[in-house]
């Protein structure tokens, strides 16, 4: 298959790899030059977006944030013109699928405005970080139709190993969000309990022996739990990235009219640790913002 | 072994139906009559707690809060009555082993007076509920010294399965503390994921399946998550007993000099729940207390 791909960062790069190495025609475009690893291994580079777009049956996106997305879509020589030129009815049966993590509320808008184009849309946010990525053992969570899901299915069988088609236009951002939602308020519930049982005197690493298999146990109990004991903070996954997600969280609890109240102290506590210096951190050192609080540490 | 049981409630009778089992004489005292049939299996009512530990070379108790514990060790007719009581020494080798959840700073307390009576003290709370405790299932987490948790350890044998020796006297209370820390925060993280996930327009129980697997993993997305999406609200672990576990948390917290944020987040969630009358729920409700406030609900 003729498959584009823009966005070839950390994620994106070991993504498009799979793609090539699963016997599709790559086009390729990034903010930085293509990779050679990638044009070695036959791929394509493009001069633009809307190249890839005129090229491609299938134009994958990976990449920062929302508008970053709404540029490479809508913006000069962005896919949508792409998708448009040439002769009528030419971007008809072509699909782009945005594997970035962005606003389920923009995704809509932007399925909305592809579709008037012709084109089929699928919003396919992935979970699992550079590991996965590179392994190609992602979670992707995909929106959009089931038509459009059945196509693309081959190609995420190629990146990730679960896939899940959560519902229509949107679903898969927003069951993004409420991952992050959940996975950063975990490591919140890890970090509250630790440092209690730390300041309280006892041994976290024995404590967290002597609750896991238990009610209380989680993988962030056994991942960053372990990080927090053995103070090991290189990420990982980014504090900063993390709330870049919690934002689209808060952003859409707003606009939606609910209260997360969690999410919003999970947010103030990594703005804490960013103001420490600890942006670039793994998430896990959330617990600092707490010690820093209570002059106390989990251990060390 | 002669071993007293003091706390027949719906913890506490099949517990020392389990010893009882096991071969042990069990010396029997609770608020109510005991259990028919624990006399049926071989159990000997007594008085007063006093006679229990007269009569018995271990003494357990399991009892519903701090208070108790203490009228039971230290009142008239108590625990120590009947350590102190007869010859010199005559308490020596005996050990007092409260299993119930409580203070870890009273704990202390509690230990040294009995320590003062010649006895040893095991703090030794437990989780697993009602079924861990038929079951004889239990997780138990263990605070004090080494040689009486060793003496000990076969009596653990037949009422749990995971049996962590976490330190010395509290810190069984303290991981006890921690780990209902964990749990409340971590239902919150799964409320208010699966709820924003809810109002934003997504199926919950699909998001659940996508997220599944990775890093928002845990026992609660599994058991809690699926309660919040079907709607069952019947404890399970009920409210009011956790607030009173988040109490300990939280005035822990204040005499250690801690911040605890989530934690009494937590709290006033629960609060909200039963102003709105469900104390009484399993702690899986905490979604309601979201819901009021975002009029919305996880689903149905």
């Amino acid at each position: 298959m003729q498959v584009g791909f823009i966005g070839l960062g950390i994620m994106g790069a070991p993504m498009a790899g799979h793609l090539i190495a699963g016997g599709h025609s790559l086009f390729l475009k990034s903010r930085r030059a293509v990779p050679e690893a990638l044009l070695a291994a036959g791929g394509t580079a493009c001069a633009s977006a809307a190249e890839v777009a005129e090229r491609s049956e299938v134009v994958v996106l990976m990449l920062p944030d929302t508008p970053d997305v709404e540029a490479v879509l809508f913006g000069e020589g962005g896919v949508a013109a792409g998708l448009s030129a040439g002769k009528t009815g030419a971007s008809a049966g072509k699909t782009v699928i945005d594997m970035s993590s962005i606003s389920p509320i923009a995704t809509k808008d932007f399925a909305r405005r592809i579709g008037e184009l012709g084109g089929d849309y699928l919003d396919a946010p992935v979970s699992g970080g550079e590991v996965g990525a590179k392994n190609a053992a992602l979670s992707i969570m995909v929106g959009g139709s089931q038509a459009a899901f059945a196509r693309a299915e081959p190609l995420f069988r190629l990146m990730g190993k679960t896939i899940t088609h959560v519902g229509e236009s949107g679903a898969g951002q927003v069951a993004k969000v409420a991952n992050q939602i959940i996975v950063a308020l975990t490591i919140e519930a890890v970090a509250e309990g630790l440092l209690f049982a730390a300041k309280a005197g006892a041994d976290p690493a024995k404590v967290r022996e002597a609750i896991t298999g238990g009610l209380a146990t989680s993988r962030i109990l056994e991942l960053h739990g372990e990080r927090m004991i053995a103070r090991r903070f290189d990420p990982g996954f980014r504090i900063a990235l993390h709330q870049k997600d919690l934002n689209l969280a808060l952003e859409g609890a707003r606009s939606l009219g609910l209260s997360l109240p969690a999410t919003a102290l999970a947010q103030q506590l990594f703005s804490a640790c960013v103001a420490n210096g600890l942006g670039g951190a793994d998430h896990s050192a959330l617990v600092r913002a707490l010690e820093i609080a209570g002059n106390h540490q989990v251990a060390g």
